[in-house]
């Protein structure tokens, strides 16, 4: 992870400001022949494109990718795969919107990047946000879209889990209800006080914040490496370098603080199978950071978006002391569209993970039990 | 940040298990000419050295650390300064009592990293946890007590502000209060609390979670990189790959799920010094993945030990059932020997993005205000 | 350098195929306030560009660069810069000539990169070369235009020193006669050779080699760093991944195989400016793998273009034994268009290391003569 | 590759200073449950010991390595495997003669790094050359005993075929004769004309360059990346990397640039094995930087020792004019002590790529020929 690239083996490099010509990514290391359409990344693009409720920014972005490059018909059907060289990935940007940025140009807005990429680089594109903006994440989405075809069996979802005070409830939880409701939300209830609850809050021209949960399955064990190259922790790099996370956690996370060793403890039993069953999942799949073979569980925590319309204190480029709110389309609660971003980074994570354990190692196929 | 290795610029490699010959790590990339003794590096280890209060584990290893290579005498006073090249550190290990392996050697202790240790590689060096053992965290320590000379200015400390169930007040924070009790803990009356307890966890054979905060201060605004090379993701990983670490939060962290957008804004004032002012710090120091020149605030959670005397069921390398208890020499709370551990991963990424901020800037210092 | 990305801090990551709709690359870590334009990564790009000459492939490429991320209108003068963050460069492929692909889908061309792609990923794009094909060179010629400007002072001349049997006169080297003939040779008389001798080559539908030879100027001593990561071996490494390079030397080179001690050293003296005068430049101006201050000189040797009139025996795709011969446009030395991306290679590793020295060492000015 | 780090997943790391306590090296990434004792990287490191005849210089240090993690014995035979956590190796120096430095410590040696270190870093360890030292090689010999062991069936050799101005005749080639002469010779008349030409060499203080060839079989087609992460563009930077090595080629190299492209040209034909038979190897088994099935052909060339009796022109520490001349033990020809520092560099190169491959691709095995 540096600068605008992120994985080892499977190496994500993105490019693009939110009002520039386009936005766009580069996939390295992805393994050949893996069947990849651009239908199928839209499919994830489109659950994060914004304007889909009125609970999302209206920017309309169609966010339309095109692959460049990087794949190649199959000579046996046809079908586009996956050639192993860079995969070239562009989205236009099409709804930007000739407007007046006197405002955000010269002031910095609380909570925003504005100041600290000014006073790092000297100047910034305060357009929309320039790279700050959350804009870039689609470019995340895409690659995501890839990774979740690098690890077989594997299958990456997510969904909002608490926004603001109000939690779903763990014993409603249900899959398919996340693609019911405009929150991504498990428990159909939930998300019926979740929608009450971010009327009033945009309303208002308030905000709030929320936490995200991301289940990986079909993760075999064996992933992840001893000491700096630990999946978890590189789980908690991904999450928390998208755009207003604060907090991270793995299996029982901060809660983990309160558990005695015996409550924390996940015995184990020889499953029917001859494969290890674990009692319970505290660990959140990652023991040692390498993962155990049961689900990966990853919670993370979004601030509430800083664009309100209650003015705010500030400073200007030249050192004055001025005051700002913000006009436009923004999101009440950010950490709704963040969904499927976090799918996709704990995706990246595990099919650069998958693929250096196989560099590693050479098989990815769980050894246990040996033979005696 | 890969297997062994972590850092871009300031990379720290790291080697030994519990209970071979030695543990040892590397520092490359170190800037020249800055003073360096075993001593001041001894200094921080002493801190993280088991068998100092009847609550970490009684295994007595001096952990006296070597500087073999990268350091040499300075013409003009004779004082050991580094050199650029790559600074060679070694600890002896010297506690290895030799005893029984034959109740670990085959079976998994749940929570350990036994079980995925052996998935992943077919093999493991059973002897005291082997290389997952969180002796390999001395060497992180010795590493970090180089980080923190690397950054002018920069102060880092840290504290345990939860064992359980129990939490400091943070109006009783004295940082000078740290010092005085075995616990790290900045809140005399907590410490008191925090003994209490702990002697009841240790006595019953059980173990307890914690809470640890590492605060940075002096660290100048802009260092960072946008998108993947986040100041606070890079903290994260680097918290999240300490043993046993489960959570980790930047400023308001989880608990800014629930706050408006009102509510966590820091608003900014034009200082006397000319410098910015802000009248808060929920970012916790980071904005847009960018030190704001305010304090660094970073929390993480230590799940309990694992190693307890109750038996727990577990499977065995063949596949059978059987169960296990830990006996001998551990620490009821890990969480208070990672203090000094936060801090120095800390103090390693902030030395490691000081540079690659001077890299790509050339400068250290706030352009804020811009000349009009 | 992996898969698709050079650089440590001064990266380039390419993609694109011959035939697909886009050619592009991402540079990431360039310092911020640059000012750069598209007109002056064009320049650089038409001394590359095909069908300039009857001695290089008639395929006609515009090769119009588009800057699409990483700059911004500076508010002082409206001129565009550089903004720290990733710039985006994308170059349409306009001359996709549709044509019958059947004779080289399944055939492997002797000498081309057909074989090791299919043998290696099971697939390739075989339509111009696809990944392989020089094509993609375009995009570090354009890369190399912004390295330039990261390094003060700082010019990078190439030039064509022998053509198959035919060597330039170092008596008549003239760094302006190389804009004068199509071979960028320095020697007008050698040129008039070449011309004579690469008509004949042409007309019997053959190839021939070459040697090129990259000088750097205003290269600040103290660049590279010790044991692995040299400033020679990157540059080797830099000039070796170029399509059709089988060899790279420095200073000497080779001939220092022949050379004694005495007639090797380069002998030292004080300036008149108080600065380091070498009486000569064996060393090609890296000593132990870090700049001397003097100018950097790297050869390197392209093999002959490998698409030839004369038929080859060859295998085809599933095991049968065939011929082939290169029918369509080509350039009878490929050497010739090789010298703009030689010296976009030395100039980006200069980049690269120029940011890497102001990391580490903080100041990039020489040191020498130490106060007494 | 940077600074004291090469390889991405076979990553080597090496500390200490020609006269510091120790040297060692950190092995990274290495596959678990292979072999490996301390006798067989001994044996490499045996072959580099200097004080072996009278062309090498008389320093005595055993080099006697000690494996201090990363191996573990196998409960099936007791026989020590790797574990795939990092291997520490450490080797003491012993021959540390205490002597006077006042010569070396302010004034630059031509052709050595003293100057380039001094410059760069403000500071150098200047007894016996300090970090620059071809002691270092050391480790970079004992890391290569560790690669050759990861890709299966790989034979790696190295042998010298030119001192100064004689070269070894290719009819005579027998790699048994290379250890039957102190040249690492493979011409057993060539190596009586080195043995009479060096002896002059030597008694006269002088010193002289060499060309060395490395060739390694066994090596499955496939390896290498597109692009830059090349093959053959990594074995010119790890062969350059070597100290005092000044040019590399892969194949034809330099006597490429004569060639026509029908000469150089490797037809292809399907072996009685259903393998592929190319009719010669040109190409030094690399195209378009992947390897091709041939034997893998580097040659690389040595400067002469630096260090020689008679007096060169220099400057000091502060900016005087000087002279110097060497005492000491040295090599007269560094070259031949480098054959088996070159088999190590090629064997991590081809470890490494072996592993990236089996990463990306997921099968280490000739696709060809595909089914029809």
């Amino acid at each position: 992870m540096s600068h605008n690239t992120f994985g080892h083996l499977f190496r994500v490099t993105t490019f693009g400001e939110s009002h520039g010509p386009a936005i766009g990514c580069v996939v390295d290391g992805c393994p050949p022949l893996i069947p990849l359409s651009e239908a199928e990344i839209q499919r994830d693009l489109d659950k994060r494109r914004p304007g889909q409720s009125r609970y999302t920014t209206q920017r309309q972005e169609p966010d339309q990718v095109r692959i460049v490059s990087g794949v190649f018909a199959r000579e046996a059907d046809g079908e586009q795969v996956t050639t192993g060289t860079s995969i070239g990935l562009l989205i236009d940007n099409v709804d930007q919107r000739s407007k007046d940025y006197s405002e955000i140009k010269d002031k910095y807005r609380p909570g925003h990047a504005d100041f600290t990429y000014d006073v790092k680089y000297g100047i910034r594109d305060y357009r929309g946000g320039g790279r700050s903006s959350a804009r870039e994440t689609a470019m995340r989405v895409a690659a995501g879209a890839i990774a979740r075809k690098v690890v077989p069996g594997m299958v990456v979802r997510g969904a909002l889990v608490q926004m603001g005070p109000h939690k779903v409830d763990r014993d409603n939880w249900d899959w398919d209800e996340v693609g019911n409701n405009p929150f991504f939300c498990p428990d159909a209830k939930a998300a019926e006080r979740f929608a009450d609850y971010l009327d009033g809050i945009r309303k208002s021209g308030s905000s709030i914040g929320a936490v995200l949960e991301i289940v990986a399955e079909g993760v075999p064990a064996g992933l992840g490496a001893p000491i700096y190259g630990k999946l978890d922790a590189e789980i908690a790099a991904a999450l928390m370098s998208i755009n207003a996370v604060k907090g991270v956690e793995i299996g029982e996370g901060f809660a983990a603080a309160e558990l005695s060793g015996e409550d924390n403890a996940d015995e184990m039993r020889a499953g029917n199978d001859g494969k290890t069953l674990f009692l319970s999942n505290h660990a959140g799949g990652v023991l040692g950071g390498i993962s155990t073979g049961q689900p990966i569980v990853a919670r993370f925590a979004v601030k509430p978006t800083s664009s309100i319309l209650s003015p705010r204190a500030t400073v200007n480029r030249t050192g004055g002391e001025t005051e700002m709110f913000t006009k436009g389309r923004h999101d009440p609660c950010v950490g709704i569209r963040a969904v499927p971003v976090g799918e996709a980074m704990v995706a990246c994570v595990l099919a650069d993970q998958y693929l250096r354990h196989r560099a590693q190692v050479g098989v990815v196929a769980p050894r246990w039990p040996f033979e005696s």
